[in-house]
């Protein structure tokens, strides 16, 4: 099966990246180190920096090059995670099956974690090679342009708002876009920016990205209700305990995966776009919309 | 006096760009935007930014093109304050002579908006023009390695170790270098590369700004056990009340400010190095001496 070639390709190469960029050092800060490596190692679906390197191949892109930009978004969605489950923010206690980081090593050393991944991001992002440093520096805005307050943290701010006020879908929609899509279109306009593509394929990039992350969002939405706890990986029904507006209170659960579908369709009509081998992507899409995690 | 020509010539064009970049939009996520314009326009003394713009003039930079970096240094400094109030670190309620974030916008929102202000720091200096973008890179590198956890967040996280294993003086200079001399460093050494210098002036600006630092932070510690509070801006006492081990606890005040001027000093003449006029850098060394908040 497509999928699973794809992810025994470039999964060892991201894992390891991973694991060389956060290594311990035997130093009198070893304590945070651990908990940089923490959340970030333990298993994630590296959806992002997947996505990154195959739109950098499917625009031309050779070689590894465009690792260094693959470690650095996984890093960025990592130090979200770790904020995110802070007790001012979600107060979660669990991630990805195990204790989250702020109730493994205190919420001071969780919030430095996250701070010194995001940092870590664009160091490692700037100290790519054998890509010209115009289109680097192309990417490197991408990235914090839809990591920031125009993106995923501004999703994240919008997302406190509008637990006081509740969501209208247009509202829901909008916060979406920037909580989830943003990031995964960094990596999809990261991959294109690095190869060099032309801009129109930078743009059907970007609306892939925003087509798969709505989706993505919304299959979240739906698997809050419906999976099972050990799976998942976290505490179901957290959403509907905290009064939260979804696309599921909105359009109901059959609505939502009618929605979910679409937008997944949508997004792999748009890599018909692309002159070069979209299929390990479209599979990539399917895969997403059917998880159970 | 040289001093304020100095602030007078850069002091409102670094305020200009802060505001610029953290403008309101008026749009869903106002409120974190204010949080981030909150302590950022709020009357730092912006040492980190004009180091920054005065290395860069120091080694033949020209016009305003080092600004961006200057604002990012300054979002970065200010991110880590932000940070560093939050209950689970400092726990300080007033800031610059006015609630800390955290107090007047809430703990989750003053969190996003130092996550906002890191990412937007790196938007900002990518974004750099008229620089070749082999040295914008380099010093982003600079930026990013001097702020994580290399840098400025591991002498956080080793002085939440230190603070409950207590200090030697070693541990304590290293904290210290790390903690507040890497982002000094990170502004001098930033100028200099940014303006093409070679690299004995970089190795020159690095051990300026280790010193500077180190002098600093004692400084620091003399003005928690000596300073009024409204005019210091923040409550005094408060490393003792913690039972910190400070530069003051080791040494005592005199042997302090004795160490403090040392530094300085040395500071100073590692500045006769540069063959331009270092007159006002000079100048800023004695004033961050001499300053009594």
């Amino acid at each position: 099966m497509e999928i699973n070639n794809l992810f025994d390709n470039l999964l060892p190469k991201i894992e390891q990246r991973l694991r060389e960029l956060t290594a311990e050092k035997g130093d009198g800060i070893n304590e945070a180190r651990k908990a940089m490596g923490y959340i970030l190692l333990n298993g994630g679906k590296r959806i992002r920096p997947v996505l990154l390197l195959e739109f950098y191949k499917l625009c031309g892109g050779e070689g590894d090059s465009a690792l260094n930009f693959a470690a650095a978004i996984e890093m960025i969605h990592t130090y979200s995670l770790i904020h995110d489950d802070l007790p001012c923010m979600d107060n979660d206690d669990m991630r990805r099956g195990k204790p989250s980081c702020h109730k493994a090593f205190g919420e001071d050393t969780a919030l430095l974690a996250g701070d010194a991944l995001l940092t870590l991001a664009f160091s490692t992002a700037a100290k790519t090679e054998s890509i010209p440093p115009e289109r680097v520096l192309r990417a490197i805005c991408v990235l914090a342009d839809n990591a920031g307050i125009d993106g995923m943290v501004g999703g994240q701010a919008m997302d406190l708002k509008l637990e006081k006020t509740g969501a209208v879908a247009e509202e829901l929609l909008e916060m979406y876009l920037k909580k989830t899509s943003c990031l995964l279109k960094a990596a999809a306009v990261c991959g294109c920016v690095l190869a060099g593509a032309d801009e129109e394929y930078v743009k059907y990039a970007a609306e892939y990205a925003d087509s798969l992350g709505l989706a993505f969002q919304i299959i979240d939405d739906i698997l809050d209700c419906t999976a099972d706890e050990k799976t998942l990986g976290k505490p179901i029904g957290s959403d509907e305990k905290n009064g939260k507006t979804t696309f599921v209170t909105l359009c109901g659960i059959d609505g939502a995966r009618k929605r979910a579908k679409e937008l997944s369709q949508n997004a792999e009509n748009l890599l018909d776009n692309f002159k070069g081998d979209s299929t390990s992507l479209k599979e990539l899409t399917k895969y997403l919309l059917n998880r159970s995690y």
